[in-house]
């Protein structure tokens, strides 16, 4: 694919600057993006940038790169295929992000950072002995790219890492990988679930009151998506134990309204979303190494596909 | 060696028995640290358990074993190399242990758990990005088989690993390995000091008031024995900011007296010295790889050199 003119949403040219070597002779045009034209739009080959416009149209636009994981939001303009639009993301970094934040929070717990913080307040010195990694067994949602990495981090410990996945189709690091419609066997097992997945019509709320109920004093981990949790199955969930403790990147609104039960919860961690922020420059290689693919037609391991909807 | 009547220190032989295939033709007894008798003693040939007996001589023993890593408490006992005697240790899980243990707080410092459980109590949505492990670099003391555990643990994300140790030998894992003496122009470098130290008498407040000077807002992690710190100095590097965060799974005194002020600083987390807890099990397998080598004229990992004391 030939791409010539590049229409970045943001005020990104100085951070451009230091990535883009003298050869590579694109045109770039750096704009807000409340403040982009339809003149900026049809003068566009590619775009590119965290969210659309809010009067983004295909117009001669190619190519869409966004700067998150997530493409849901890009996901809500129609005719992607009618247009013959290819639309890619960022996950270079997200996976080993996604992993840390994942293995910061099952580590805190299995070495009971918590209670120990308790019994210094009280200055009692009081043995417990951290489990170890090696005796876990975690339950993956999504055998992507960002569910693989996360799942090599924990091989990498010796833990049993089972995967849930649309096709079930094995995969490296997973001792077994199964459809959503097989997984209940594997919940009994797991002492943690992860979900990785992106949002679509299919996920959506996917964990419900029948999923929860499934559970037993399981540990949940949500880096995906917000709205594929019934947040007030959750409660439920954790009210009656189904759920021991429940670590939320995502939420489905977000910022989380003040009123939401879930700030007040003990059992609840809350992060803002940030497990896999975009660091801009790592964002820039990200797509300077996607437009390179793009433009040798090389294969894409980011590229979204329309169907499954990541 | 020819090892036929083991006296275990400690009620363990249920424990044991799970442990033991019936090929093992052996002589056990199994008897507490303080009912031990001079008989006893002259019976054995291999001494098994956490510490000698008050009673303790070598009389016919050929082997002792200890069921710790750190074996100062046999140190104390003279004689050994007069009376040819072998000494090993308990080190088959501890690297992981401890790898696991210091992962999870340089984490929890990484990912601002911290930090995000205050805004969580204010209700507060506010992004902070997560550091990487990838962008750190760690110093750890000791290269030996715990140290270099936790190098690899470390190494494995990318995190750039100095070693200090009595040779500044090379070794797996460190991108460098230095000699006390030589170590300082590597502490400007470091985010993170770990040290996974023996209590010698070369090691005895090793990080010493001069030592923290050196330090520039650095965090500290003891995995190995709290004598090797002089706490004064540490509280002192604390208040000078010298030292940013201190970690402490082992103090001087044991367990740590309530009037020490460390207890109630936000800066300085206790935990009571189970970062490498001995579980029974693992111990016992530990032993009986042990024993197998020791009757085979195997190479042992885990015998203690009495030059260096561990």
């Amino acid at each position: 694919m030939n791409i010539n003119n590049i229409l970045v949403s943001g005020n990104y040219q100085e951070e451009f600057k230091s990535h883009l070597s003298s050869n590579l002779l694109k045109d770039f045009r750096f704009i807000p993006v409340e403040e982009i034209t339809p003149t900026d739009l049809s003068w566009a080959d590619a775009y590119v940038g965290p969210r659309p416009s809010p009067n983004f149209n295909f117009s001669n636009i190619k190519w869409v790169h966004s700067f998150n994981a997530g493409v849901n939001n890009y996901l809500e303009i129609e005719g992607w295929k009618e247009n013959n639009v290819l639309l890619t993301r960022t996950v270079c970094s997200f996976g080993q992000r996604i992993s840390e934040y994942c293995l910061s929070y099952i580590l805190q717990d299995l070495q009971y950072h918590s209670q120990f913080q308790v019994k210094q307040k009280q200055k009692k010195w009081q043995q417990m002995t951290p489990k170890m990694l090696r005796d876990q067994t975690i339950l993956i949602f999504g055998t992507g790219e960002i569910g693989r990495e996360v799942a090599k981090t924990f091989a990498s410990f010796g833990t049993t890492v089972y995967g849930v996945s649309h096709s079930g189709k094995p995969r490296d690091y997973f001792t077994e990988v199964t459809t959503v419609s097989n997984a209940a066997i594997l919940f009994s097992k797991a002492d943690w679930i992860i979900s990785t997945l992106p949002l679509t019509k299919d996920t959506e709320k996917l964990f419900d009151r029948d999923f929860f109920n499934k559970l037993n004093g399981t540990g949940f981990i949500n880096v995906g998506r917000g709205a594929t949790v019934d947040e007030e199955a959750l409660l439920h969930a954790l009210n009656t134990e189904k759920v021991r403790r429940a670590i939320l990147d995502v939420v489905t609104t977000e910022p989380l309204p003040v009123n939401s039960a879930l700030w007040e919860r003990e059992d609840v961690t809350i992060t803002p979303h940030i497990s896999a922020v975009t660091e801009i420059d790592e964002a820039i290689d990200c797509f300077l190494d996607t437009l390179r693919k793009v433009q040798n037609n090389e294969i894409l391991t980011n590229k979204v596909d329309f169907e499954k909807g990541y």
